[in-house]
């Protein structure tokens, strides 16, 4: 981790150890320079990157402020994506299924791969406080993602990507739909066929630009709601 | 606009009119700088806001690549709002009410204004491409937009809001829920009572980080897909 985003943790860290609400001016450059011990671009960088992540925003000539929403419950769709903002809430998940496949021709192509390539193939149901939140089909590139099994399948797989295999994920592409659950989707989700889902297909890349992961998921209504935050481009 | 702006806005025609593919290598800095006849740092301040934007991604020790998604007919869901994203659709409004009201106390929430102050509500249906795609209530703080009438509803209040008021719109808080139209809403949206509808709340703020617009949308399932870009933060 570079300097600047230890810098921003710490000023992240300090917002919320103090609960401080949506507002709050934070303390001018220069007392942030000294409290951090560190030079004045180090601390705008810092800034620029909590500014990106919705944590602050700047007032020209003003001063730069504490940026909070106030609900709760909300699984946050930031710059980021999903993959650690599941954190404050209990996830587990059950596997339906997991083996080595060939791809379909669709799913060659959003990974960019040959259908003769293979892919680790996982199907399983994500809980949410107990709750089914939905049901996923992940294709992983095997030359990549080299080793998965149910027992890594059962915890956070990106966990284990970026931890286990030191992959570093870069940025995903995200394809959002609304549609009506099918028979099969309804019953591991514990819905009612045509009940409302949110269809999402999922490309991930590792952040030298390949594609590691094409994921479908369907969320369960009752339990999915979205915190989605847009920032400006001031800092 | 700001210098680095202008130059990221050069660089994105470029990538657009030339139909440059996902992973195209971008010029090196000295080839850009010389380019766009500006500075190291401006030409680094332009990629970043590019990556921010996700129309580039950096691999370290290697280069600046073009990043584009591979599907079409999907409303971007951009850091930026949806405000400018319905540009490439044909977007037309029937306006279904328009008055001046005293706030519910969650809209006087929401807006952080008295119950006693006046908002503007706007009730309107959206339409893309000639087919329904959103029921939207809108409530305008009355103090910061001051007039609206029905013909600047027919269009985009946004742009109107930005050009005829002056006013610069900053950052906003989406909550994002999936649920079932009523019968009320199915009317309106020539669906039927019970199908799915994405129901998005949003509190937009000015840049100085005042509310101006709490808005409720509902989206009918049929005409409305979303794309959502994750971004890294590289640069």
């Amino acid at each position: 981790m570079l300097k600047y985003q230890q810098i921003a943790n710490e000023i992240q860290q300090d917002i919320e150890k103090n609960d401080l609400p949506q507002g709050t001016k934070l303390p001018v450059l220069e007392t942030l320079m000294s409290q951090y011990k560190t030079s004045k671009s180090t601390v705008i960088k810092a800034l620029s990157l909590l500014e990106r992540k919705g944590l602050v925003y700047q007032v020209r000539g003003s001063g730069i402020f504490v940026r909070r929403h106030n609900r709760k419950g909300y699984i946050s769709f930031s710059n980021q994506g999903f993959s650690d903002e599941l954190s404050g809430f209990d996830i587990t998940a059950k596997v339906l299924e997991l083996d080595i496949q060939k791809p379909s021709a669709e799913v060659a192509f959003n990974l960019k791969i040959d259908p003769e390539d293979d892919v680790y193939y996982v199907k399983r149901i994500r809980y949410i406080n107990g709750q089914t939140l939905c049901l996923e089909e992940s294709y992983y590139n095997k030359a990549i993602v080299t080793y998965l099994n149910n027992e890594i399948a059962t915890g956070s797989i990106f966990d284990y990507i970026s931890n286990g295999l030191g992959a570093k994920i870069g940025f995903s592409d995200m394809y959002v739909h609304i549609q009506k659950l099918d028979e099969n989707e309804a019953q591991h989700l514990g819905l009612q066929t045509g009940d409302p889902k949110l269809f999402v297909e999922t490309i991930f890349y590792l952040n030298n630009g390949l594609p590691f992961d094409f994921s479908r998921i369907s969320y369960n209504y009752e339990q999915s709601q979205f915190f989605f935050q847009s920032t400006g481009y001031s800092l």
